[in-house]
C-alpha cells in the first residue's frame, strides 16, 4: 500500500549506495515518491526506466546551483553543469530542480558579489530550464551555510530573486533552513500567493546540534513545530508531498529499512 | 601605551580564570577596555576597584536575558537575575548590559511564544535599567542559536523590538551573528539613525566551522569582510571600541598573553 503525501530524499538514505537499491528500500515500505541526488543517478536511462516502471513520483532533483566562482571560466563551467542537471531533471520527470546556489568563491570575502553571481547565473540558466519544462526551486539555506553552500539564506531573499526572474522559478522550503525566521509566516504566505512553492522538505532541529552539516534530526526528535509548519504551507496553497531530507551521520549508518520505516511512522504521527 | 579603539571580551580569555588575572593580561598589552561576563566578576566591590584603579573602560557587561521559561515562577526568577545583572553593570560603569535573550523553554516548540516572553521580559526590566542608567543592548544571535540561546536572530527583529520599547535600549552588533544577513546594510543604517548601536563585537567565521558554539575564528582567519563591516558601523555613527569576543576551544587553550597579542595585532591589521 502506498504512503500518500510522503517523499524521501536520497540524502536521507546515503547508506543505500545506488539508485536502484534506494528505490527498493522506499518501495518496500510503500513510499512511491522520491527525490534523488545527481551522484546517485549513475546511468540516466536506467534510472529513468526504474522511475517509469514503478510509477514513481519525483518530487525534486538535487541539485543545481553553485554559481559563484573565482573567474569567468569557473562560472561558465558551473552554468554548463547546471544545464546537465536540468536535462537530468527533465528525463526523470522531476517536479523541480532544487537549486543550492553556492557560497563564496575560494579566498573571497565578498558576499554581495557572490549574491550577484547567483542572480546572474539563475538568469542565464532560466531560459534553458523553461524550454525543458523544469521549474527551478531556489532553496534558501540556513545562514550557517552562507559561506560555503548557499548565500541565499532567507525566504524573503529567495522570493525577491524570483520576482526579478519571472516565471519558471520558485522556492523549495526546508523546515531546517527557515524555521527560525521571524518573517516565516508572511513569506510563506507571499510564496503561496505567487504560486512559488515547489517543494516542502522536512526533518528536525536537534538541541544540541553537534555538527553544522550532518546532525539533522528525524521528525519529532527536535524543536521544530512541524504541524504548524505544514498548516502554513497548506494554507498557502501547496499540497505536494512532504519530502524527508535528513543529513545525519547517525541515521546514515543505520539499516536502511529501519530508516525508511521510521520516516513513515514519524510522517504519520508528528508531521 | 594604550591600544585605542580595542576592547576584549572575557569570553575570549576564558583561560585567564579570574577577573584580576584577565585584566592583567589585557593591561600587559596595552588593552584598557574590557567586557566582563558575570561569572568572572566574583567579588563585585573588588572588580569595581580594579576597574577604577586602572581607569578601564567597560564596553559592556555580559549578560542579561534568558527570559523565556516554562512557567511564571521561572520567568520571575529570570527577571530577578536580570535586575542583579543591571546592578552589576551599573557598579562596573558598563556602557551597556548585553542581552542574550534566551531560546525555547525546555520541551517547547513554540518559537513565537518564546519571542513574546522576550518582549514581555524586556518591557518589565526596562524601567529598572533606565533608573540605573544602564542601556540594554539586545544582541541578535545567529539563527543557529535560535532554539537554545536567543530567539532574536536578526538586526531587523531587534530594532523592531527597540521601536516597541522606546528609550534605554539598543543593539549589540556582533559580526559573527549578522554577517550573512541580506539586510545588513539597511539595518545597520537604521540602527545608527535611531542611535541604537551600543556595541560592535568582532571575531571571524571559519570555513569549515566544526562546532556550532566554540569554533569562532580570530579576526582575519575567516570570511567576514571586517573592514567593510567597520565602515558600515562608523558611517552609521558608532565610533566606540571594537570588542573582540571569540568563543573558541582553540584560542581558549593557548597562553593568554599570546591570545591578547594576537587580538591587538589583528585589530591593527585586518579590522
Amino acid at each position: 500500500m502506498s504512503v500518500e503525501g510522503l517523499s524521501i530524499n536520497f540524502a536521507t538514505l546515503r547508506q543505500g549506495g545506488s539508485f536502484g537499491a534506494i528505490v527498493d528500500a522506499c518501495l518496500a515500505e510503500g513510499v512511491t515518491a522520491i527525490s534523488p541526488w545527481r551522484e546517485y543517478v549513475g546511468d540516466l536511462a536506467e534510472a529513468t526506466r526504474i522511475v517509469a516502471l514503478n510509477g514513481l513520483r519525483v518530487t525534486g532533483h538535487c541539485r543545481g546551483g553553485f554559481f559563484p566562482a573565482a573567474d569567468a571560466q569557473g562560472r561558465l563551467a558551473a552554468l554548463e553543469a547546471n544545464r546537465r542537471a536540468v536535462d537530468e531533471a527533465a528525463a526523470l520527470g522531476a517536479a523541480c530542480l532544487v537549486m543550492v546556489v553556492g557560497g563564496l568563491p575560494p579566498g573571497s570575502r565578498d558576499l554581495p558579489g557572490a549574491r550577484a553571481m547567483v542572480a546572474d547565473g539563475m538568469a542565464e540558466l532560466l531560459p534553458y530550464a523553461r524550454a525543458a519544462g523544469v521549474p527551478l526551486a531556489i532553496e534558501p539555506l540556513h545562514p550557517t551555510y552562507a559561506a560555503d553552500r548557499a548565500c541565499i539564506n532567507t525566504l524573503k531573499q529567495s522570493l525577491d530573486l524570483c520576482d526579478e526572474l519571472g516565471s519558471g522559478v520558485g522556492v523549495a522550503i526546508d523546515v531546517y533552513h527557515v524555521w527560525w525566521d521571524p518573517e516565516l509566516e508572511a513569506q510563506i504566505e507571499r510564496a503561496g500567493r505567487g504560486g512559488r512553492i515547489l517543494a516542502h522538505h522536512v526533518c528536525d532541529w536537534l538541541v544540541p546540534t553537534t555538527d553544522p552539516l550532518n546532525d539533522r534530526g528525524m521528525m519529532g526528535d527536535g524543536v521544530i513545530d512541524l504541524r504548524r509548519f505544514r498548516a502554513l504551507i497548506e494554507t498557502a496553497g501547496f499540497h505536494g508531498p512532504q519530502e524527508v531530507e535528513i543529513f545525519s551521520t547517525r541515521w546514515g549508518t543505520r539499516p536502511i529499512g529501519e530508516v525508511v520505516r521510521t520516516c513513515v511512522e514519524r510522517y504519520r504521527t508528528v508531521c
